[in-house]
């Protein structure tokens, strides 16, 4: 069944305004009265509702679901800025894969350079992306998009986190593997855990300093090289399998705040 | 420090006859007598080679090093043909995250239909690939690319592996979570692993329940709904993670081949 995401909170009757969304739902979806959708407002929960009135772009909300398929902990992705369009890839894939929010720095050592107005419109089109593909994914809500034009405003967040990891390679070359793990296992659900990863060339030592001088743990991702796109994928597939499937390290208990 | 597969056993000296090798270590990377890079021959071992004569591409071994970035188990990914060139992305990323081969298939409801001279040029366009992003992860190996034109034949080989996963959502969908885990904590060093993932549309009720006759068994990844091409991609992922990182299920046994 069809999925969308509407801004605001519930209401039934509910009137699409969104005209992205209304020429989805009516000119591709073709939906006409009575036919039924998944609608997910800013509260996170799946509710079943079917057209009420086709032309009004109208839907009455005919019951709520139980269904979350987010990950027990709150997972952030901290990409130093990366070439070209990795970041429209790694936002579709970390989407999929259950991600709260992806976000942007510039890295001492990115190649991309990116400011202003073309920061802005690269944010626009990667929240658009992060929201397809949340819809496709059936997730409970769309991670939040932010790409940030000075590294201090990235700095500033830090302290929001529970936990907070650098993936460094330097680990994994020194044999360095049970970080992660450890780390993972020390979790409670509903924290909130902060991934930074380097652009294509790593990040700076100064970098990997600052990151540790505000408690964040530098962890290896295993032996292979991985591209700096592919690492945050990692992450968050070890996540999953860790807190969702393996019964070890299952956190049983649902999120408290869902 | 560059490295490059040598086809054949280990000589000393060795004399480079590949064409694109030799391009890319003299005319790309300008090597000249004296340069240092590693090689690695068929016995996957990584060694330490001068340029003896940049003249004659030939190298002269120093040392051997004992390193090894293989997974403990071997991996082989077996995909249902997805549609365009999602395959060499996924060739790409599964070499990168310790695939040991890549396989494809023509599936019930795969779209894409690829035979003869078309499949042919496809299977060497991923295997070079894999070779170059083998190169660039520093494997031991270059994964095997293998591209079915019969499903049969690819049934065929199904028998050889030690274990036999199938992704499929309706696992996900029914609450299955914990077959994976089962069946990774059951392997063992050296095991030969098969992970079966359908095209777009799935695998159909037929190739699912001819795959359990096999002994194959249904796993499920988690709640949210993954891409094709993204599933195999979770499985490597958590392979690394469970069998590399996490102390609790790692095999400190080096693997007999290695």
């Amino acid at each position: 069944m069809q999925q969308y995401f509407i801004k605001g909170p519930c209401q039934n009757p509910i009137f699409i305004k969104d005209k992205e969304t209304v020429k989805h739902m009516f000119q591709v979806m073709r939906l006409t009265d009575g036919d039924q959708v998944c609608l997910v407002f800013d509260d996170g929960i799946k509710r079943l509702a079917a057209v009420s009135d086709s032309a009004a772009h109208s839907f009455t909300i005919l019951e709520d679901w139980d269904q979350s398929v987010e990950l027990p902990v709150d997972v952030t992705i901290a990409s130093g800025f990366p070439k070209g369009d990795k970041l429209e890839w790694v936002t579709q894939k970390a989407t999929e894969l259950g991600a709260s929010a992806i976000w942007a720095f510039p890295a001492d050592w990115s190649v991309a350079k990116w400011d202003g107005k073309k920061l802005a419109k690269k944010q626009e089109k990667l929240a658009k992306i992060a929201q397809g593909a949340a819809e496709q994914s059936k997730r409970n809500i769309v991670p939040e998009v932010e790409l940030f034009e000075q590294k201090a405003d990235f700095l500033k967040q830090v302290s929001r986190f529970d936990s907070v990891f650098v993936a460094y390679e330097e680990s994994a070359k020194t044999g360095e593997q049970a970080a992660f793990a450890t780390g993972l296992k020390a979790c409670q659900p509903g924290d909130k855990l902060l991934f930074i990863f380097g652009p294509e060339g790593g990040l700076s030592p100064q970098e990997i300093q600052a990151f540790e001088v505000m408690g964040a743990q530098t962890i290896g991702l295993g032996p292979r090289i991985m591209r700096t796109e592919t690492a945050p994928l990692y992450v968050l597939s070890a996540v999953s399998y860790a807190l969702e499937l393996d019964e070890n390290n299952k956190h049983d208990v649902r999120r408290a705040d869902q």
